[in-house]
């Protein structure tokens, strides 16, 4: 008898992404290290536990390590829970990393900007080749909404990448697998799960989304919500970096010999194509992209497709845009 | 003192439209005719009254129609009622074309395609230049999710357009005026507004999200969504636009002498546009471009992305396709 259906879903996962891994790593003798983040939730839990199975079949050395956000009494006895219970899924070497939060971008963004650096940090000094992370396709559909509040085109609906930072190190294997079967998986290897109490605190956008927002969505939508959404998140990503590409070669061929944006040249193209290429010149400028929204980027397009001498056009970084004599101005002001 | 600033918007909105219609539209002895399509609702009788008092100034007739879709008892005693508030607003000819509503794609679908039927029918047969529409950015924000739920990609996620029909003879004026605007609008006009008590009707995917997963997700998210989502769709109008052209065009390319699709070729390009050469192939071939999900053209793509020997794949419309010899053969079966 093979193992349970939910346990299956998440080996084969893992199991998909470790041989990606193996491709992609260049032979050692020892075999690659792979580390899994794990919080104690059912997602990451779910995901050591798949690693821990997987990995010694493909002669790959699996880790994990916690982070410990210290933003709640008891936090480090928490830490040091999550380190049991990973060496006794048979992890090696399982670390635990204290983390400060500061404050820049709000709670939710702080709390993983510190944890990243900290997964960073441990995978470099570790030499892991990758590290796993439990996003499920729950979260992967609240995070396209939540890209979707910001109205800021398809870049943002494209929520999570299958991998991601300095050289594809973080790996998402669960992206295509849903919460309901992490936890189910937890549930039938008898593994404790954390339920982390931020998770339903409604003080955050993101745990409202899950427990109301997604839900009232289902209601009204229908059950295949969650998988349309994130098959959205792969759609957009997908055109996104199309278009991108396309922004990028098409870039030189509307500057001058100096360098300077034509107009007519930029109004020939199609406004998609256009309106990448002004956000690259304004962030190129300087002006931060995370400020930087669809209405500055309209605004600057005006001068193009709606000319009547409009003036200088103010964005973000005390960047400056402005139409003379046929070309467009864009630098620090 | 000028009109409430309700009232000053719609006027603005519609005004906008006109000078656009005038550019597009020849001269004629008497100025063209435009029609506004009104059910008696806020949204729709808002826009005649400002066609009403817009149209005359710019040289152009204002007439109405008002379709019967013959779907309640006493449908047409308010269809009259509607003839009676148009030609009160001025406006001349008014109309109503009573339609009988079928069933397919379920009674939203039907009813549309019998309105749009009797909408053009009415607008050929008196010479009308455009006919507007009522939608409002919070129909176009409804449409984004229903769009997304359909997880099919941008081109769903992109709303009505502003122009549309044959001839770009569609036109909706509102989708940047929000639904209250209307409503508020028409009571301080003293205009009487009949609600249509399928809006509110459960049974309904669209009136479920507008009364209950959209405020849902206002809720979880903030008041900006439905200014977003109408974004996105504007967005992702351009950007689905751009990556048709691109897809156009790249399409003779790769293709051999015979016109059969060369897989190493297809294989080189991006695949957003890819996948939509893909598609493309297949509806050429006969499948229905409604039946044909992301799914579909994703399981195509693997006999280019992940060639193992794969047979043929079915498709709607009785479409196969195949790999062979390094080609695509998509045809129907």
């Amino acid at each position: 008898m093979g193992p349970h259906p939910a346990v299956a879903a998440i080996r084969l996962a893992v199991r998909r992404v470790l041989h990606d891994i193996l491709t992609d790593t260049p032979d050692t003798p020892d075999g690659p290290l792979v580390l899994v983040a794990c919080s104690g939730g059912a997602d990451s839990m779910a995901l050591a536990s798949a690693l821990a199975f997987e990995a010694p079949k493909l002669g790959i050395r699996a880790g994990g390590i916690t982070v410990d956000h210290g933003l709640q009494p008891g936090s480090d006895l928490r830490a040091a829970e999550v380190l049991v219970r990973m060496t006794a899924l048979g992890l090696a070497p399982v670390e635990s990393a204290a983390v400060t939060v500061g404050r820049e971008g709000g709670p939710e963004a702080a709390a993983r900007d510190a944890r990243y650096a900290a997964l960073d940090e441990a995978a470099q000094r570790l030499g892991a080749a990758a590290v796993l992370l439990g996003h499920t396709r729950d979260d992967q559909a609240e995070t396209v909404l939540l890209g979707l509040a910001r109205g800021s085109g398809i870049r943002s609906l494209s929520g999570m990448a299958e991998t991601s930072g300095v050289a594809g190190r973080y790996r998402r294997p669960f992206l295509q697998v849903d919460r309901q079967t992490a936890r189910k998986a937890c549930m039938v290897q008898s593994l404790p799960v954390w339920d982390d109490p931020h998770n339903a605190d409604p003080a955050y956008t993101r745990s409202r989304l899950r427990h109301e927002g997604l839900p009232a969505l289902e209601k009204a939508l229908g059950k295949g919500v969650v998988e349309a959404l994130a098959r959205t998140a792969q759609l957009s990503r997908d055109d996104a970096d199309a278009l991108d590409s396309w922004a990028a070669q098409a870039d030189p061929t509307v500057r001058d010999d100096t360098g300077l944006l034509e107009c007519a040249k930029l109004y020939a193209l199609p406004p998609a194509v256009r309106r990448r290429i002004l956000r690259r010149a304004a962030i190129e400028a300087g002006a931060p992209a995370g400020s930087l929204f669809a209405r500055h980027i309209e605004e600057v397009d005006r001068l193009i497709t709606g000319w009547r001498g409009q003036g200088a056009i103010n964005l973000p970084g005390r960047v400056v845009a402005q139409r003379q004599g046929g070309r467009l101005v864009i630098r620090q002001g």
